[in-house]
């Protein structure tokens, strides 16, 4: 029956996929404002420096810093209200020496100045003169030319994810259009006998599908481009004919278990008959989520996700999500099983059988300040205990117990 | 000039702000599968139980569970194999003492049994006769009806967003269509006379708008629908005009200083020309942020947003995030500052002016099961402190410093 295969741990099979890996994807070109959440193709270098010029970072008045140099409160250095530096304009001409220019915060720096004196460290003695109260050195309060970003600096590396700052970033150096990895295109077949559709009234022994929408979503939530191909019948010519279609259309394949030992029978001879190298793995040693098939068919991912609502999602957090996310498994295996640990205070012990890993679905508190993992107890085939779950994974490896 | 106002606090703000709220959405029918990321406009309670059956767990056979007491691997129990659950139907009659029916995980335990013994603890002895290794107690390796899900139970509460396993959820109970919370539209208008497209060259004392794009990318990450207006110069009519435009067509508007005091005082002037209660707050004492608006006008909120891009994003975290994200600010103010704090390790010391709330940017790292968070130095002028971390807004208050 089913557990032939050698039970694999996640390290073996992420290994075991990672050979036939990363799935390569053409580039696609995208207006800036649409490229929200996207992987960059390749890396983006700056043209030019940023800021253009030298700016003042405060409301005040440019000046020579050697000019303000022993100012006190009650000794202020006097300089002349010689000139205004207007928002978005060249300044007219050079700053000289013993003056001062008006400047707002963003201004360009005149010529000839240095630094910037606050507005709050200044009394005016009439129209044309002011008294500086404090000192300020060369540079302080500006922004010098370049300093945000250089020309030729790589700005945002290839691969990596836009987020809001960065369309700001590539807005500051005029690229408006950027070159993305497209999403993921991830075909989900859900198999099993039993299964209806939601829309549908289920019979005795019938339950809705509810792991082909939680996929759905797990998908989208990754950055990938779901589609649902319906339920196939546990029918070894009805699901290889779907699975064909699916493959076709997409970059990679989710059958989504039928948890019985039938269903994942039929699915792993329809993938093994497809091309190799079929099967790379069936059973890993993971609670829970054992029953899991992994496969690569015309270089693309297939994998036999269980049949249990929470299994499958624990799997998919695993084995798929990464490859939506970026195309490959993360090289460091120390810290990649869950891509960014949180830590949390756990309520109470939790034990794990010897060789096999456990990942258990917690609500996560906030309790002054400490971040508290209560786990939310139940058989993995109930959907309520991931809806009950903040995030699925805690994860607790029997080795490090002790 | 500017800072007439008291500067309030982030909680005085906020509370200026509540007073006004929440900002009130008709709700809107969706498909659920479209509803990922949305919020529910009312409860969804389950008009049916789920499973609407006991199931099997396991792969093996449905038995009454006291025809097991006592087994052992030594002294087994003996059943006979009188019927088989086929999956996806309902058991064709009623199973007897000493019987055992074939059932694989997920089909419907039939009348008469109440446990499932595993086919790991059964050995055949012949076609019709199985020896039971160990037994089990009642109910074991059972799904019961309406287990996962009882009628009439409130499986997701109003105002929940929805994530990946709700869509299962609501698959499960047969919801095929919900009432979300639409979007907030969100109006965003730059206003400096400094500034210029990205897509043109600047000219000395000109820089690229960067704040727009910034805010658009940060109002679509929270779930809002933002509406760019172009840049508006420091002039009263022309930002009147646009302001106008921009509330009819949107549930917010923010401005995006303008960081001089010229434009501030344009918009706060703009702001308070067009109804009460007009401009709330002028100020906060927050760092990177102090020079930030808050105003409503015409029954929806108006922020004057400070010029530089690290303020733009630590107030818009602060004030803007949490009313797209829900329409009004937490209730407990203890946690309310950041909605989800993570807890990291500074790696260096970081000191703040007393009264004042300082938010750092840091790149977050994971080291040893560890968060680690680095400073990211430097002005609150450069994009780039906000590309280098990670997310803005590690919280040192000074009152914690003791």
């Amino acid at each position: 029956m089913a557990e032939l295969f050698k039970a694999f741990t996640v390290e073996d099979a992420r290994a075991a996929l990672a050979r036939h890996l990363p799935v390569k994807k053409q580039g696609l070109k995208l207006p800036v404002l649409e490229s929200l959440g996207c992987r960059l193709a390749a890396e983006v270098r700056a043209t030019e420096d940023v800021p253009g010029f030298d700016r003042s970072t405060m409301d005040g008045y440019a000046v020579r810093a050697r000019d303000t140099y022993g100012a006190t409160e009650s000794l202020p250095s006097y300089v002349d209200i010689s000139g205004e530096v207007l928002m978005g304009q060249k300044p007219p001409g050079r700053l000289g020496a013993g003056q001062a220019w008006r400047i707002a915060t963003g201004g360009m720096l005149p010529a000839g100045a240095d630094a910037v004196v606050m507005v709050e460290y200044t009394e005016k003695l009439d129209e044309s003169t002011i008294g500086i109260t404090r000192p300020v050195a060369p540079g302080e309060n500006i922004v010098r030319k370049g300093e945000d970003v250089s020309a030729g600096e790589v700005v945002l590396p290839a691969g990596h994810r836009i987020r809001p700052q960065d369309l700001g970033m590539l807005s500051s150096i005029g690229v408006t259009e950027v070159e993305i990895i497209p999403p993921y295109r991830v075909g989900i077949i859900s198999t099993g006998d039993e299964l209806v559709n939601p829309s549908e009234r289920p019979a005795p022994g019938q339950v809705r599908d509810i792991n082909s929408y939680t996929l759905f979503g797990a998908v989208k939530a990754c950055g990938g481009e779901p589609r649902l191909y319906g339920i196939v019948r546990d029918e070894y010519d009805e699901l290889k004919s779907v699975l064909e279609l699916a493959l076709q259309e997409n970059d990679m394949v989710l059958l989504s278990g039928g948890s019985s030992v039938g269903t994942r029978d039929v699915a792993s001879k329809v993938i093994d008959s497809m091309g190799k190298p079929g099967v790379l793995f069936h059973g890993i040693s993971v609670k829970p989520g054992k029953p899991t098939i992994g496969a690569m068919v015309k270089n693309r991912p297939v994998f036999g996700l269980p049949g249990h609502p929470a299994s499958t999602m624990v799997v998919f957090e695993l084995l798929v999500a990464p490859l939506i996310r970026s195309g490959s498994y993360p090289v460091s295996e120390k810290e990649s099983l869950i891509e960014f640990p949180l830590l949390a205070e756990i309520t109470r012990n939790i034990r794990s059988a010897a060789g096999r890993e456990d990942f258990i679905r917690v609500r996560l508190l906030s309790q002054d300040g400490r971040l508290i993992a209560e786990p939310v107890l139940g058989k993995s085939g109930l959907i309520n205990t991931m809806v009950q779950s903040r995030r699925p994974g805690l994860h607790t490896r029997w080795e490090r117990r002790g």
